[in-house]
């Protein structure tokens, strides 16, 4: 059976051999004769394996010295919380630039112990494009903002312009594309896209950040728990570090960021020319907005969907379904997705219009 | 090679076939040519998959119709802070019985949106007994107990008397005995011992408990909200969500609980008469607490350390070394430790005895 062109816009596609070498370390790692889920988290062979992933992290996205690396859980979903906890300041207000359905959660979460201020808004058009020229108060602690919206098929192509600490979620382009981590205060991120599986966020924060909160901060939440203790304040996911730790090695195998990030241009490049190009297909997000990871688009005939379904499960391209609140189609084309992958949908949808334009 | 005779106390050794099991799927799950950890959450296979755990919980255990089952994320240490912020009423106050390091850092949790009364303690003793005989005032919220003390080899043997909500921390013998559900308001344990890998948080709640605490919750440690989705308001761990519901299905066709609670008590007298016999050991926990899963004991004469040492390590045994707190030596012997490795462990120690004693 041939391999499936998975364009799951996450839990999504890893590359194979981190699915081979993971599944081998579950029977037996490091030829312990212990399988690495039955280890001590405190064993030097996972103490390596958490050193190491947070090492390839500063290597890969060349991050300073002056930044702390982590791996913790609860998803981004804690993360809209923990980040407003420890980026609290004077002002006890953060600034949201919410450009989609994560962002805008995020935002509801600073009110939990202080306020949050709407900087800027899509939602007046179902968040199908990024604002821009807007107005920032200096009266805020911070500004975050979500680079790249799975759901919605929109990505920041340059950081916003203000000299507020920034704080991103970069959940679903990072380790995508080049970023200036010296440009930011904290940036956190699911791996459930380009690192990894569920089961792990990574927060990139910098030093000065660590116990400078305003307000009171529970244990488990507060940065600076995890970061005196080398991201070993309590058990760690273990399967969930060490196979982004895999993925990681992968990344940095294969030329870093230099390369990926070609290789993620070629692929969207792909797709929009051909949704340009094609007379049945239309892409449902601001031009200049869209996204390099996920690239939604729609029929322009609905009454075509039960067909193009059809020919797409032919095609053994899963995971191509929009998401509910965009509707149509969202091709996620994360790093482990090979070029040939899109490749083989674009000829698809060629086909589709020969057949049916 | 040998299998390792694994007494880690936590992640720790689970059946063979889990581990098999769980591999094959990070390769190919449901024979859907696709990984386990590349498929979205949202899809028919991992839906079912949490659904399927979530109901051998309540199998296993007997769970009443009235209480909710969570697979979550943050370990028992965030579920501290959880616990605390979904049984908090009027009195805005939990009572802590205190019987470790783990229990000290729970009742530190409800200082954070409340009060927490330490109701009794064994820390004059470093913890080497479970308190008995105390007074438990009625202007408290809820009481909360750690039933089995992980480093320090105690466990409850009843349970505390009190008209008080009971809330328990059962992170370390979950699975391993009978326990009546409908006595507890709420139950929570990491998965690490006996459920599955590092990376989940079983939940057992009763549904009153829901939505009904006397401070506001942030989202996500609202149990109202995971409860109202299934426990998929965010993208769940999967893989450990998984391996535990694999754990569990071997759990259940080995004859569940009454079975293994018949096995874990053979092992654990096992251990303890050997201590008791053996002229060079002592045991360290008071003896009527015992845990049947953490036992803790230690050389009489510490001279012998590197030659016992040296003894465990030719007999393949891992994992032996007490925590740093108690010293000495230490046997979890959770569910998947088989008997033979608790008999291999004797068999050296009275070996040890006819040669040093």
């Amino acid at each position: 059976m041939n391999k499936v062109h998975n364009y799951s816009a996450g839990p999504c596609i890893l590359p194979e051999e981190v699915f081979q070498e993971a599944a081998n370390s579950v029977l037996n790692f490091n030829n312990k004769n212990l399988s690495l889920i039955e280890m001590s988290h405190r064993s030097v062979d996972f103490v390596e394996v958490m050193d190491e992933a947070r090492e390839l992290v500063k290597e890969i996205l060349n991050v300073p010295e002056n930044y702390e690396v982590l791996f913790l859980q609860g998803g981004a979903s804690l993360g809209f919380l923990m980040t407003a906890y420890n980026m609290m300041r004077k002002n006890k207000n953060g600034g949201y630039i919410v450009t989609g359905a994560w962002a805008k959660k995020a935002a509801k979460e600073a009110a939990f112990m202080g306020k949050s201020s709407i900087i800027a808004s899509s939602e007046d058009k179902n968040f199908n494009y990024i604002p821009k020229n807007y107005e920032i108060s200096n009266n805020l602690d911070y500004l975050h903002f979500t680079s790249n919206n799975t759901i919605f098929g929109t990505q920041f192509k340059e950081l916003p312009k203000t000299d507020l600490p920034l704080v991103c979620d970069m959940s679903s382009d990072i380790f995508s594309k080049k970023i200036d981590v010296a440009k930011y205060d904290l940036i956190y991120a699911g791996a459930q896209k380009n690192m990894g599986p569920a089961g792990t966020t990574l927060y990139i924060v910098k030093k000065d950040v660590l116990g400078a909160s305003s307000v009171p901060i529970p244990t488990m939440l507060d940065l600076k728990t995890h970061s005196a203790k080398d991201s070993m304040f309590n058990t760690p996911p273990v399967f969930a570090v060490y196979t982004s730790m895999l993925t990681l090695r992968w990344l940095k195998k294969n030329g870093g960021i230099k390369h990926i990030e070609a290789l993620n241009n070629e692929k969207a490049a792909l797709i929009y020319n051909e949704i340009d190009r094609n007379s049945l297909f239309q892409g449902t997000a601001n031009i200049v907005d869209r996204s390099n990871m996920n690239s939604t688009f729609a029929l322009n005939n609905e009454n075509l969907k039960s067909e193009f379904d059809s020919a797409l499960v032919s095609a053994n391209i899963s995971g191509l379904k929009g998401h509910r609140s965009v509707g149509g189609y969202r091709a996620s084309m994360y790093n482990a997705l090979p070029v040939e992958s899109v490749k083989v949908l674009v000829e698809l949808m060629k086909e589709f219009e020969n057949k049916f334009a």
